[in-house]
């Protein structure tokens, strides 16, 4: 944990989905500037990573759009409330310091973590962090970071480099095509492995693959990862059982593993918050978890008549900031002001110049 | 009460603001058609009937709209769950039924009232009905739909009529437009009564007064009207106290008051339901109020936390909309589906073909 730079602040929000990007905007009516932290490598949550593409129809005043544009438009949205995002971090850690405020400490797979000093902290984990999907076989553990990477690779790690990428879906085609296409620094060879030839992305993506496929510049080949040969604590191979039971053996200095993503709840359970049915269980009327100055929004909390619906969500994101801006100001009033009228809330929001009296 | 048409029905809608049209929209994710009764002429509630033209900063996913682009927005949205709007009514009686239905009874000022007998009632009545300013002079009230209208009169009132509009804002401006303005029963004579000579329309409208006063097609007169001249029970004439203090005897057919309108509560805090501070109490699992199958929704409800915003009311009627779902069906399975990915769902939304197997 050495050697983490430590930022203090009023507001931290884990998980930038639908929600957590709400309570930014809340908070920010507010007055208080947040920072995000999320484990993937851009805002979106769920609606980035399950259905960037598919349509929802159920977002107020919003007849029809997909969970990229949702983001966008929540991007666009946020934007004058300046947050500050920390991504492809997932926290680790949350303990109460002796003044009150939470030490939030992150964890990421290529770079330094994080540590936060904050007044309150929002959970929008959703259903929690997207980890991947993990190769599991003897041996391979020791390798992570050096020889094993999940989802992305540094470039150090596969510039004239043997990579072998296990995977079927839009990561591992998305993978297959950046190392393979021409850039600064080209891997040596780039070879594809999944359990079948029928691989789940973009028509295009898919266009450009086969393009590579048939420049020799990619190499596909059918099958399960099944063994692998460490010589001196190396990767030298992989041994590959082929649908027609053949056993291939292939040598590799990269093995990158885009196996897909799962939700884990985490660290977040060992956090000592009141859960009930692997969920955080809240107050409606603030949101508050059974720990002061920590909040709990979105798909990953629980109350009764709960529905893990967006727009419930949104709700929640805003009773929250309204909560925590009394925790933080206990002496403010509280009243209610609306962006249609309010010349504060339109400064805020940067609709008005903020030279005009409020 | 004789001659009321009874629509029977699994549910009814009071108030057709933001969060009664998103009531619809959950109701129809439900599988529920809903009816929806509003005292305006419209739908859109405050967002029409106080600010139309203004932006609003804090829809999730819309970053500026005007109430009446939300309106707009909304209708579009619901516009696959073909609700019936039933405009110009207010509910003026709610009364259980033996079969454990309600029996609500509207009134309009034009034309009969409606009856209906429902399984279940949601009430998005926001801060109450919008009642026009009564025009406050002894001897008036017998004159209400023979001689005297507010906001609106029949043609039957105007066509070859002396008509004296009584008001300065936009509904009185456009009355004296519309009357005067070539059609197919023009009135006699149009006369618009202010206390000012300034009038609060669209630039546009003012120009089109302008053009019909030059053409004394529209006569204006600042003043007070401080009394009425009534003969054998009928309206004969104005008495309008000047600036200048002089007073001026009009002659007047029928009487056209737009005053503007303010919200009253009204019969709604008759109907026996439990109540805060003018609010109606409900339990933030199901928004349910203290009457079985009567839900309240939006700004007309109160709980702990309670702010009223339209981002909450969207919440409320989501939640409400499952628990009357439950009450109608407590056999449905209450399974929460998505938008994006239940063929049920999308088939009542018309975005699937219904023909698709579920």
């Amino acid at each position: 944990m050495q050697g983490l730079a430590t930022i203090e602040t009023d507001a931290v929000v884990i998980g930038a989905g639908p929600v957590g990007l709400w309570m930014v905007f809340q908070l920010g009516l507010q007055g208080i500037r947040a920072h995000v932290v999320d484990v993937l490598g851009e805002p979106g949550g769920q609606c980035i990573e399950l259905y960037p593409d598919k349509p929802i129809y159920d977002i107020p005043g919003i007849a029809r759009c997909t969970g990229r544009e949702l983001t966008q438009r929540l991007l666009q949205q946020i934007a004058p409330f300046k947050p500050a995002f920390h991504l492809n971090q997932q926290v680790s850690e949350v303990l109460a310091q002796d003044d009150g405020r939470w030490r939030v400490t992150t964890s990421a797979s290529h770079q330094a973590g994080q540590q936060f000093l904050t007044r309150t902290l929002f959970i929008a984990a959703g259903v929690g962090a997207f980890a991947p999907k993990e190769l599991k076989l003897d041996g391979l553990t020791p390798l992570l970071g050096s020889q094993l990477f999940y989802r992305n690779a540094p470039p150090e790690a596969t510039a004239d480099k043997t990579v072998l990428i296990v995977g079927g879906e839009d990561a591992a085609v998305a993978n297959a095509i950046a190392l393979a296409a021409d850039g600064p620094n080209p891997a040596k060879s780039v070879t594809l492995v999944h359990r079948r030839d029928v691989l789940q992305a973009s028509a295009a993506a898919l266009a450009q693959l086969a393009t590579l496929r048939d420049a020799g510049k990619v190499k596909f080949l059918a099958g399960q990862v099944t063994g692998i040969h460490v010589t001196d604590g190396r990767l030298g191979s992989i041994e590959l059982s082929t649908p027609e039971d053949q056993t291939v053996n292939l040598p590799v200095d990269t093995l990158l593993v885009c196996m897909g993503v799962s939700p884990k709840l985490g660290a977040i359970a060992q956090w000592g918050l009141a859960m009930a049915r692997k969920q955080l269980t809240v107050d409606t009327a603030s949101f508050a978890t059974s720990a002061p100055g920590i909040y709990a929004v979105g798909d990953v909390n629980t109350y009764p008549g709960k529905r893990k619906l967006i727009v419930c969500g949104f709700h929640e994101a805003t009773l929250a900031a309204f909560a925590a801006a009394s925790y933080l100001n206990p002496q403010a009033s509280g009243v209610l002001q609306y962006t249609t009228s309010s010349a504060l809330l339109q400064q805020r929001l940067g609709v008005l110049a903020d030279d005009t009296p409020a």
